[in-house]
């Protein structure tokens, strides 16, 4: 299976078969793999290779180490697709994941000059803050901060967000529907506060978010910052030449 | 300027507020910023509070702390736009920077699992291997493998692919035009040899993407792995509704 004469290099060979296995759904999730023994055994190859093999599949994801029972199949992760604007409620559903939110923070303050850029308000001028924990299944997988312009859309604060998409609310209650957003995407290293929301290391790579969302009538409404756990999920696109 | 009775921390404030500073030019890259202590006196606020956000700058990429001399605005990043299927050297001239690469690995060997299925070949046929560090004004930003069909491109492997660009080439001796691209980002720690080739440390967070790209016959026509320098490099995209 491995070739020791191929330019490339046996770990990653190993890692691609496992890879392979894993999305070919002969490796099943929750299902153990064959330990680093095992594999050294089978393949011919060191425990070094092994070992560099299986702890990149765990970086990326794929396998979760589990302290003192073996390396086990992750949960597949949640693909999101970037090609239409949809809201965390609808993308969950679409998973068949059942969506919550755990809300942090939900009351007015002034804009910051980062937001009001976004907004097109005056820095000062009153937003509504809305910050969530937004979960599946109960796991948390991302952390949420939107803001929007206080006018007209103070009678959101006395909505219950917890179970509630903002958007249908913000369809529902202000005839409000999101027709375009700009988004900016970056990793970092997830900042202590967030670690502790998402339930993820300190400093782990991470998934941050801008996005300004526009209404019918262009006029932007909601300016989000987020941050996505990167193994519990992968973004996709499709994009095309002019 | 900063609002001890806001909901929003201190340290957020000041963070929005030197971010503000910078990206409507009144801080220019390569300034240096105010000292820590000129921050805690001018805006009356812990030491602490000051490097929370200072610290999250530069986790950001906005500063850089040069040992003994300061901390600095950071160079601008690269912003790349996901609108539009571009080459690398499109993207880099787009910004007046100076494209180059360092070709790693040229040659061919045999389609792992996973190349062979988006590149609809047989696990172990032959494909182009082709690994170049890409660089703007000499300086590493990308670390990119591509893979293509050894046929009926493999006149390819005559060439000097260090000031070439890639997609350039194939349209000038093979017809061959990108149409449409599938592509997958996440967010990873750096592996070593990535990491040693790109200049950062290993385990620092950088976007990981994989990307097939398809042919004016909907053909795909390569499998690129990429990884991107998030310090030097953001994403931006534009979504809309159905």
């Amino acid at each position: 299976m491995l070739n020791a004469n191929s330019p490339i290099p046996l770990y990653h060979q190993l890692k691609s078969y496992l890879q392979d296995l894993i999305l070919q759904g002969v490796l099943k999730p929750g299902e153990r793999i064959p330990t680093e023994k095992e594999l050294e055994e089978r393949f011919r190859i060191s425990r070094t290779t092994v070992r560099q093999a299986i702890g990149d599949l765990i970086n990326e994801g794929l396998l979760v180490r589990v302290h003192g029972k073996g390396t086990f199949v992750a949960q597949p992760r949640i693909q999101q697709h970037l090609g239409l604007l949809t809201s965390f409620t609808q993308d969950m559903e679409a998973h068949r994941r059942t969506p919550s939110s755990r809300v942090l923070q939900f009351e007015t303050c002034p804009a910051t000059p980062q937001v009001a850029r976004a907004l097109q308000l005056k820095v000062g001028e009153q937003v509504i803050l809305l910050k969530r924990v937004r979960l599946a299944d109960e796991q948390p997988l991302a952390l949420e901060t939107a803001h929007l312009p206080a006018e007209p859309f103070r009678a959101l604060l006395d909505l219950d967000m917890r179970q509630r998409s903002l958007y249908a609310t913000l369809k529902a209650h202000f005839g409000v529907e999101p027709r375009r957003a700009l988004q900016q995407m970056e990793a970092v290293a997830c900042p202590a506060e967030e670690a502790r929301h998402l339930q993820v290391s300190r400093g782990s790579p991470i998934l941050h978010i801008y996005r300004t969302t526009f209404d019918q009538s262009d006029k932007p409404f909601e300016f989000v910052e987020s941050y996505y756990r990167s193994d519990r999920f992968f973004f996709t696109m499709e994009i095309w030449s002019k």
